[in-house]
């Protein structure tokens, strides 16, 4: 659809058709013309999906874990998306494996949309996106997003904290609880759980990590559960997506649905301002000033916080 | 030291002395008055260390590894400085343990500086921080800067990217090559390590590592070792040094050492742009017009890109 008018973009990828919504996805990350009318339209038609970010280290299983919530959540009559995240390096860029993997089992249910993203340069720029690529998916109409990410540094934490329930994905070997807290996933879960449940060791981590929960200082009455799954045989997932269900309903009786949302618009109005400040700097500065600077940085001629402060008195 | 003036505490740090090192390690942590004066005076006087950067995902054992490794350093007559960045979540703050469970196997020995740094709200501060802090080891004297980090996000290897050489430290479990690629870990790491190599699988692991890295275009003459360590009995850390130092001489040989700092140092000079541009905006705009930004967001009557923009705008 290389000549589709933007009008037209947006009016069928509201009404959901997939090849429409594929392209308008496409928009969004690459930024191209006629996304900023797009993500206008598609953010008055959303806040409806419920959105569920699934984070952990790698080789926890979170991909087969997701193609298996995707069909509980299809036997229960939702509609899912699933956004994978792929944490490709700053160096090559392009996502990797996950749509064809999951394709095979999911291919074919029109109620099922897959899209793959790759981390680009700027992370602040990834969250962004995503959070955009959600709001494009809500307003196409599907009712449950799944946005997982691979690895579980800050950046995997921000995108998956743009969702309204976050689960936190392990294995029974990475249960031990000070791990976890090193990683900082304790306060980021809604939900914990241990994949991969057949291995030695499941019941210890799922206690181990019930203890330091126990341990922690409460805030709200969300009691937040540790669920045992098997993805490869779907064992446990009904189980799993009761256990988001559950956690919408007490989210949404709390006014806490509304209190997060509002701190994840917050931050994505921080995200999308810091960028455009930055390229508004550098579009000013030009290159030959820049670079410049960095010969005088290479020289130890001038420090990093006697140039910045040069640069930015110059723009005033 | 409450009362101590700037000239000279930084007159001391330079000195190598370890109660004002400490002091100034903080003034750069809070950003306290002086800092900068601090930091001018030691970026002009660093550059003479050599840092390595250890990541890798939670449970791999690299707060073990790095502590043999210093004491190894100090067989060979080196002074070792040991930056951990532990990474809470952005809700709590604070470094945990780190210190500690180091401070019994290294305590005493003055030729050994331990820090530890909390990650805070702002990634790219973190990254700032890490360098400035390594500034100010790399100007009192250390001749080795281990640079530790938890995690395999892209925050993360941003820290670990701040160094010159970066070990990617796994375990026999997490060696499968798909795994690491898909954690972005294999484009970033010039050094692998198998650490608890006496667990089953440790070869398996190695070599599928080195499988994998012998499929990537090889950019440069550099062979990507892969050392295995059993960090817990100081097994292979002596032969993990030798790579370090190996991969120090070719970056001299080859030029690469300086592109590389060039590079660090123009992404430290932009984050700290960008950081500044941030504090900027936020004076210029003011709690009530951002207030209002945010009511109007949760309320969706406008997008945030018609807010950033109108925020934008007004500031001109």
């Amino acid at each position: 659809m290389p000549d589709l008018p933007t009008s037209e973009l947006i009016a069928r990828t509201l009404a959901g058709e997939r090849v429409p919504l594929a392209r308008a996805i496409s928009w969004v990350e690459n930024e191209s013309e006629g996304s900023v009318e797009l993500l206008d339209a598609c953010f008055g038609a959303s806040g409806r999906a419920f959105r569920i970010g699934i984070t952990g280290p790698p080789g926890a299983g979170k991909s087969t874990l997701v193609t298996k919530l995707a069909t509980e959540y299809r036997h229960r009559g939702e509609t899912v998306a699933i956004v994978a995240v792929d944490p490709t390096s700053p160096f090559s860029g392009g996502a990797l494996l996950g749509d064809r993997v999951r394709m095979v089992e999911l291919a074919g249910d029109p109620g099922v949309f897959i899209r793959s993203m790759a981390t680009r340069g700027s992370m602040g720029g990834l969250a962004v996106h995503t959070a955009q690529v959600c709001d494009v998916l809500d307003a196409a109409g599907y009712s449950r997003i799944l946005i997982e990410t691979v690895g579980v540094g800050q950046s995997e934490l921000e995108v998956a904290q743009t969702a309204d329930t976050t689960a936190v994905v392990l294995v029974p070997e990475s249960g031990d609880a000070v791990q976890a807290m090193k990683a900082g996933l304790m306060e980021i879960a809604d939900v914990f759980v241990i994949n991969k449940a057949d291995r030695e060791g499941a019941d210890r981590a799922a206690f181990a990590i019930q203890s330091a929960l126990d341990l922690r200082a409460h805030s709200g009455t969300w009691t937040i559960p540790v669920q045992l799954t098997i993805a490869s045989k779907a064992d446990g997932v009904r189980e799993l997506v009761e256990r988001f269900e559950e956690h919408l309903a007490y989210l949404r009786e709390t006014g806490d649905l509304e209190r997060r949302r509002r701190r994840r618009l917050e931050q994505r109005l921080r995200d999308l301002i810091e960028d455009q400040l930055w390229r508004q700097f550098r579009a000013h500065a030009g290159d030959g000033i820049w670079n410049d600077a960095l010969a005088a940085l290479a020289q130890r001629s001038a420090t990093p916080h006697q140039i910045a402060t040069r640069l930015l008195s110059a723009r005033d």
